[in-house]
């Protein structure tokens, strides 16, 4: 890309001044420097968008790819209960495309981070001969809230879903709001075992859940939240409860908890065992649940 | 690619035990937790490595692939003068690479930064049809020394550069050592006032340096070290010192300071003045230093 200091001039331009006691030195330097407040822990993970895996960019606009490359990493905030705090960018720009195109990316990322205080402070613009690549990386903040991770789900928990699963693909995966606000009254609770965010889908990501706690569920099929984009998805020869269970990118949160009753911000889909193993019970039907996914084109 | 499962399960095998007091969520989760030392400024940016432009994946081995990214990001560290402290990678690969490849990438990635006791506590990966891009952000640490930006060179300061400069892309590119425990050194003394790793070429760097500090410069031409690389690229028309003070990727240092005289770390090579302009001084002969930089293919 041509421009690539205006480029980084144009971002520094965008800088709120809010934050300036905790973003010392602000994007343009080697690195950015900030003040960490004693007692947080800092949570930090990446997470990339690629053309033709997570969007197409022949169809979706820079701006809404920008927004989902940052609600992809707000989520894994969501999913640990934490409070994001700082972001950092890289984007691998095809050669064709000018920088309207980057800003557009940049503003998309803003758009998704900017309601949750949580600035742009670094990164890296390259032009290759290749396809479009947007990585994020968030850094989180505990705030007094212990992340929970996937690895405290106890038997005789519930299991818990938020929102409804399932057809994602028909524009959700797209256009989702990461439950950042959710995942965190959730971790302030004090119930909430185990979290995960739902990316790979339900019977994949409980897997994730089942695997680090050391423990087995079930799950209640008539009690799976199911989206009416599943049972539009009907049409590919799998049913919308196929759907809820197996397709990706919902980004809701799944989370166990012990069972105060109280939990009205997720529905029950089932238990966690002490036997290993995770069943679907539909009925009188007990039966396996195996992670499926099957892949979708954009 | 198959098995992403088996291998983050691989890179979790591959955590050492030092750090459990630091990284107290390892790989695996959601996102990583870490417990960062109260006063500790957090020093944070990102960089990325793209086939065809960083590195030449027919050629280079991915273990020399990763190693590069991660030395870029230490160069940074370099740069400002502090610690790494932890690193979290992404990788986009080729459809057609297996996990052997993923896992050759990512010894790379730990056989650059195991030296600095930088643990890799968090990433993605990600299989798509699409060149590799493997993308690093680091964290360093101030650990007592203020961070060294590039905005505070002042009229009179002492421009210095480590090692010798140009030729770079004949292999250097690929096997640099970044100039972590120098950029420390220099920070301690106290005098030094502004430095910036030489990732974009010296012309160019430089410019950096004056734009933020506001301030201009004389380079002496004489003064310049170059390297055996540069005198060899001659035969591509352009003279040794135009490749010392314009090819890229030589990942030394370039830094100014109040001139002590003591500062053996470095070679002198001119002097920041307080009027605006880079000019480079040759004999008798005073002329505007341009950014040049030509594209090398590599």
């Amino acid at each position: 890309m041509a421009g690539e200091f205006d480029f980084i001039q144009w971002i520094r331009d965008q800088q709120g001044s809010a934050a300036k006691d905790f973003v010392q030195v602000p994007p343009g330097d080697d690195l950015a420097v900030l003040k960490w407040q004693p007692d947080d822990l800092l949570i930090v993970g990446a997470d990339q968008v690629l053309d033709g895996v997570h969007f197409d960019a022949s169809r979706h606009a820079p701006r809404a790819i920008g927004r989902k490359a940052m609600n992809r990493n707000l989520s894994d905030c969501a999913a640990m209960g934490c409070l994001p705090a700082a972001a950092v960018a890289t984007v691998a720009l095809p050669k064709n495309v000018d920088i309207e195109y980057a800003k557009e990316l940049y503003l998309g990322l803003r758009e998704a981070a900017d309601p949750y205080f949580c600035p742009v402070v670094g990164g890296d613009t390259g032009s290759w001969n290749g396809k479009l690549v947007l990585t994020v990386t968030i850094l989180g903040r505990s705030g007094g809230v212990q992340p929970i991770t996937r690895g405290g789900a106890k038997p005789g928990d519930a299991i818990y879903v938020t929102g409804h699963l399932g057809g994602s693909i028909l524009g959700r995966h797209m256009t989702f709001e990461p439950r950042v606000f959710l995942g965190r009254k959730l971790a302030e609770t004090g119930f909430v075992t185990a979290m995960i965010d739902l990316s790979d889908g339900l019977s994949r990501d409980l897997r994730h859940i089942c695997k680090e706690s050391g423990v087995g569920a079930v799950i209640d099929a008539a009690a799976i939240p199911v989206h009416d984009d599943a049972v539009e998805m009907r049409r590919d020869g799998h049913s919308p409860l196929e759907h809820a269970l197996h397709d990706g990118e919902d980004y809701e949160l799944l989370f166990t908890a012990t069972d105060a009753g109280f939990l009205s911000m997720g529905r029950k889909i089932g238990m966690i065992t002490a036997s290993p193993g995770i069943w679907l019970q539909s009925g009188n039907k007990h039966e396996p649940l195996e992670p499926k996914g099957w892949e979708h084109t954009l």
